[in-house]
């Protein structure tokens, strides 16, 4: 798998604001987080007419647009590792102004897979079904049990969320991003990713780890800097992630797909915590 | 316009888990937030088949559903008015076990219409110029700038997050859900929603306001409880909400948005608060 390694968007924007303070306005600069959209599309080897389809649009934070598309493709089921991409590269037909706000996913194989898989789309194809637990069983068709003999102390995961905090240097300076960061048991930041979509943070974390070769990711585990979805639940189950954390809340199908998959899953993260699933893994 | 009114999926969800404190570890029962898909149909009048659509499948907090349904229809530019819309149902196919999580709307025109200007599909439509910009261009296409005599005290906006914060019920419980609010220009609290998306608790205030007669919005201000994202600032422009505020950060598309609409966009509010765009409605 080849990548091209070019950021041309930029991840903060800066603009100019008037501050009101103490009944005075006064004008300032400041930075904002940048939110553009990114088109994810896939096409099969040699790229035939109809063999290219846009999968995905997602408003992200540029920057490791590659990570976020294949980590969106792997934890969606739509590919299984590195070695079926041929390329990832952003789209550059000549003439067009925004070639950088999409990523073209070339794969090795021929003939684009099946795409009803997709998460997203999945709830709709059932006749009049939708409900948490078709999302559980698709998710349960297209992964396993986490498998993983990693343990963490009570004290190194009470330590993380400093240190996540730490390494968010584009929240630093905008105030507007989530945050997912990857450690090992030990409590040391692998890699810190930001995203004004929580998602986007956490697909660009599985996105690095699958280039790297290091997927399942069974000797990890995610913070990320807000609330446990059902959608990071299912990401960090597909990543074969064992600890999932979060500084603040989980969701009710959070909470389900952590039980049903043994993910162990921590909320509110601070000085004391909360184990919704998995204590087994914590040593106290 | 007529709506069924049952709620039969619960807003928060009972869990068990895990305290762990000054190295103890207590048994505890906790409410979460619930998040469970929503499935948004429109059906053209009669209901024919292949006159029956899904238009989106969004990861909502149950409750206030048809509001949720009728205000993203609105705000994406699918309905245009409340008279278009016969009736909105949860489907209520026999034999099927969850039929509180798809909500049917019926319009009374015959023939479906043309979907394609949804805004999050808008993005693949163009052969290779995603960006921020073909959105706006699109928004400016179905919205025009926002007309409004509205003005509000700093003052008044200083106490929002207070009124918002009080009104949280579902959050005061779980800990984990976004809200959305709607203000008179003296600040009074005139409705609240809360959600696990942040763009389904303003979906629903939209809705709210579309089922009693009172779009456009000129005379309101929104609140919402995080960031102010691209996908909020376009649902306030296609309501005509003069004003949005956030406690938190804007993304640098909101603030193109606010600037390219006439709307106020304010940050960061508490004590202080940053004004991105339309000031002269702030009397200070």
């Amino acid at each position: 798998m080849s990548t091209s390694t070019a950021i041309r968007r930029k991840s903060r924007s800066k603009v100019s604001l008037l501050r009101v303070e103490n009944g005075r306005v006064s004008r300032r600069s400041d930075q904002v987080a940048t939110e553009e959209p990114l088109e994810i599309r896939l096409e099969a080897k040699g790229g035939k007419a109809g063999e290219r389809k846009t999968v995905a649009v997602t408003m992200r934070t540029p920057g490791h647009d590659f990570e976020l598309a294949l980590g969106f493709l792997f934890a969606e089921g739509v590919i299984g590792s590195r070695e079926e991409v041929a390329r990832a590269v952003y789209c550059t037909n000549a003439g067009e102004p925004q070639q950088y706000n999409i990523v073209n996913v070339e794969l090795r194989r021929e003939g684009l897979p099946e795409l009803g898989g997709l998460d997203r789309h999945f709830f709709t194809s059932s006749a009049c079904g939708v409900c948490g637990k078709s999302g559980l069983e698709n998710l349960q068709q297209r992964c396993a049990p986490i498998v993983s003999g990693l343990r963490v102390s009570a004290g190194v995961l009470r330590g993380l969320p400093q240190s996540l905090r730490k390494g968010q240097k584009l929240f630093d300076s905008t105030g507007g991003l989530h945050a997912a960061a990857l450690f090992d048991a030990e409590g040391n930041l692998l890699a810190l990713r930001e995203d004004v979509g929580r998602h986007n943070a956490l697909d660009k974390l599985i996105g690095l780890a699958l280039m790297e070769g290091r997927l399942p990711l069974s000797e990890c585990m995610v913070l990320v800097s807000g609330r446990a979805s059902y959608e990071l639940a299912q990401k960090a189950v597909a990543a074969g992630v064992p600890v999932l954390a979060a500084v603040s809340a989980p969701s009710s199908l959070a909470v389900e797909v952590a039980e049903a998959f043994g993910l162990t899953l921590v909320g509110f993260l601070r000085e004391s915590f909360n184990v919704y699933s998995g204590l087994e893994r914590i040593d106290l």
